[in-house]
């Protein structure tokens, strides 16, 4: 046994001996309700946070960010190379309630999964990297490489103040490889590489058509506000998911050659998706490649919807007000920001000025190319801690402040981590399985011990 | 001043000097929660009018209907004209409370108003006619026909019992003009005498896309209950409000030559309803006379839709489950089981098969002729009592089981009550001006008096 793998077999036993006992601490992290959407116990969360971070032997600092603050940590020598993990603190709003089968906010542990808002998205994610360092800390002596951390409070409400952020304090933040927050299986186990991540316009829209509710009875020359915004959001999209707002898909790049390639070798996730999911035809009646590829189509998905009676049996009534909540998933090179002021221009062309339209977020779609030697590296580590065939897809449909960090701080950008398909990450029953947190932990530690060699 | 006219006058006096101190008791209705939707205190609402007749004189029965009771009385000689009193005692739900300037089942006076849900719709209108019976007893020292009561709990979910309660009782509830449960005075204070009631079909539209929500970040290829939901909602109807449903108008009579006639004579609510609700434009652009016959237009309003996060802020879901209630309001000679069916073939036929439709509610609209004797006394009352020009309306906008009094028992039915354009039924902040509840006791009790002295 060389003196590496002598290391990287420490390490296993090390993470192997440890992490089922003392050294992670997803119940006290998963009890802090940090659901950014309600702003309440955040800065508790990032106090916790920072303190698993100094204990790990960083130094820790909690930095304003203009919204809910950055856990910003540092560890490693100053001239050695750079690895900057990029995770959250905040977490969903943990309803509908009567969905879970154990208390969101408790870390429920059943048949090897552990249950509770946020485990998988992302405070699971946050615990395993942190206990990797340890890990790598306790074998090795020290930190092979300079080591960052970043955990911001507002990833699940679209990190409104991430790009400023990572603008002003690019130095700060410089790294030379950056480890993105979620990562994981796929429905065979086997490990999948992200190379992207969509951009996210999320809107409300909210109509009022009087000044107070009416008696049904009325509903021939009264106005609706439900009715009015049906047909305004009927404009948006056509019944063929073509969106139908003037420019929208201007800057669309579609998949290009290499991508393609990558979605043609893909293992397919359509059988467990269509099972998981209970789906009898996708949208679009996408299928084979289509399946895959279809991560190129930017979305407008209607998130809620809400006006007049919604409880039990009959009330009779018109609505004075209704609202929805919308969100564009957008690709490669869709900026949220034009296609905000497009959407205005369009619900005002139709006829829709009365229609009242807020941003609530916006991020850039951003991606790493295929070949960038961290990728690669990141690749090999994965397939020889996981022993499966490693998938590598060019965007996932999810979206991420990743274009403040390439764009600004220009840096590769991977993903990894302890999430599977049956991780529910927003929705009831989210969780973690304890296998995948150790793999993602030993991916993590095996990393950077090998970036720290020199590698990637 | 004739015998007759010393009756009257002691009958306004009887009740100018009760009425304002002991002999109603609108506090204690209304404190009664009564709402059928709920279904909680039907049992203690009921009992309490019950017991309000029996301190009337009346023989008073509590009588199931397979759902919520029907309270009956009766009093006065058998072998008199007997005029019936359609009432009801359960009110519609108090949402959304935030609305309400004092709590809704407090019954508050202020400026000579009295506040709570179901004042005006329709507990007021029990208290009062009980008021005016006791009294014609104290003043003439009985009742001078029989009058009977049927007191329903079901009016509000759109009286599903009470068809068929009125065909198996129709000797019991046997009469020869019937006083309807609601009525009162537009914004200029005239009487207004309603001939007709419009038919309701209330349903639920429900659809699930998916076995559960899923991160928006696949809607690209996961089906969004929500959109599917406002597909099937647009094909029930046009821009320009037509209702698209196959057969839906084949029923449906356009207003007559008396009805048009009834229409122009009909003082303009119009410029009221605009300010009072705070409206630019009606639906469909109504204005002047369309305004007023536009209640001929059979409608198909969403009384309520929700799906999703409706929270504050943001989540990024894709909804696997969306619904609606819908009620259509029907002219004659409509029949809401006929169109139940008819929307369930027309959403079948547009490919929405996977909409589950539920009729919560189905009642046919129904019409008095304006020439009917007891039509022409009851406007000639209202005349005397209020002093003002008669309004004769042929058709108010909202519902009631009309029909099956007009079709089991063949009866005239009139309209008299104490609503007025700020009663807000239905609404928050929903009253009834304790002059208008005077007006209104006085007008039954001298209805009663010339009724049973032959008249109409």
């Amino acid at each position: 046994m060389s003196q590496d793998e002598a290391t990287l077999a420490a390490l296993d036993r090390y993470i192997d001996e440890h992490l089922r006992r003392v050294t992670w601490r997803p119940k006290r992290l998963t009890a802090i309700p940090s659901v950014s959407s309600k702003g309440e116990h955040m800065e508790e969360a990032a106090r916790y946070v920072a303190e698993l971070l100094d204990g790990a032997g960083f130094a820790t600092q909690i930095l304003p960010s203009g919204g809910f603050p950055v856990v910003y940590a540092e560890s490693g020598e100053r001239d050695r190379r750079t690895l900057l993990c990029y995770n959250h603190y905040d977490v969903q709003p943990e309803e509908p309630l009567d969905l879970w089968d154990s208390p969101p906010f408790a870390a429920v542990v059943r048949e090897g999964r552990i249950y509770g808002r946020g485990i998988s998205d992302d405070k699971g994610q946050v615990i395993s990297r942190i206990a990797a360092m340890r890990a790598v800390r306790a074998v090795t002596g020290g930190y092979p490489a300079r080591v960052k951390f970043a955990v911001e409070g507002e990833e699940e409400i679209g990190s409104p103040h991430l790009e400023p952020f990572v603008e002003h304090n690019a130095d700060l933040l410089k790294n030379d490889a950056c480890v993105w927050e979620f990562g994981g299986v796929d429905s065979e186990g086997r490990p999948t590489l992200y190379l992207g991540l969509r951009g996210l316009l999320y809107v409300e829209l909210r109509v009022r058509t009087m000044s107070r509710d009416a008696h049904s009875g009325s509903a021939h020359n009264l106005p609706n506000a439900a009715w009015r915004l049906l047909r305004a959001l009927a404009t948006i999209k056509d019944e063929n998911e073509r969106i139908l707002i003037p420019g929208f898909y201007d800057a669309a790049k579609a998949p290009g050659e290499v991508e393609m390639r990558l979605f043609e070798a893909m293992p397919s996730m359509e059988a467990f998706t269509r099972e998981h999911y209970g789906v009898r035809e996708f949208v679009g009646g996408h299928t084979g490649l289509e399946f895959e590829k279809a991560v190129y189509y930017p979305t407008a998905n209607i998130a809620g919807i809400g006006a007049g009676w919604q409880g039990p049996g009959a009330k009779t009534v018109i609505p004075a007000e209704a609202s929805a909540k919308m969100d564009f998933r957008l690709v490669p090179d869709q900026n949220p920001n034009v296609i905000f002021d497009q959407l205005r221009a369009h619900l005002d062309a139709q006829g829709f000025s009365d229609v009242e339209l807020t941003k609530i977020g916006a991020e850039r779609p951003g991606t790493t190319p295929a070949d960038d030697p961290f990728v690669q590296l990141t690749a090999r580590v994965a397939g020889e801690v996981y022993q499966k065939p490693v998938v590598i897809d060019p965007m996932v449909g999810g979206t991420g402040p990743v274009w403040a960090f390439r764009h600004f701080l220009k840096t590769p950008v991977v993903t990894l981590g302890a999430g599977d398909p049956l991780s529910n990450a927003h929705s009831p029953n989210e969780s973690m399985a304890l296998d995948q947190f150790l793999l993602a932990t030993k991916q993590m530690a095996r990393l950077l011990v090998a970036y720290g060699q020199g590698e990637g």
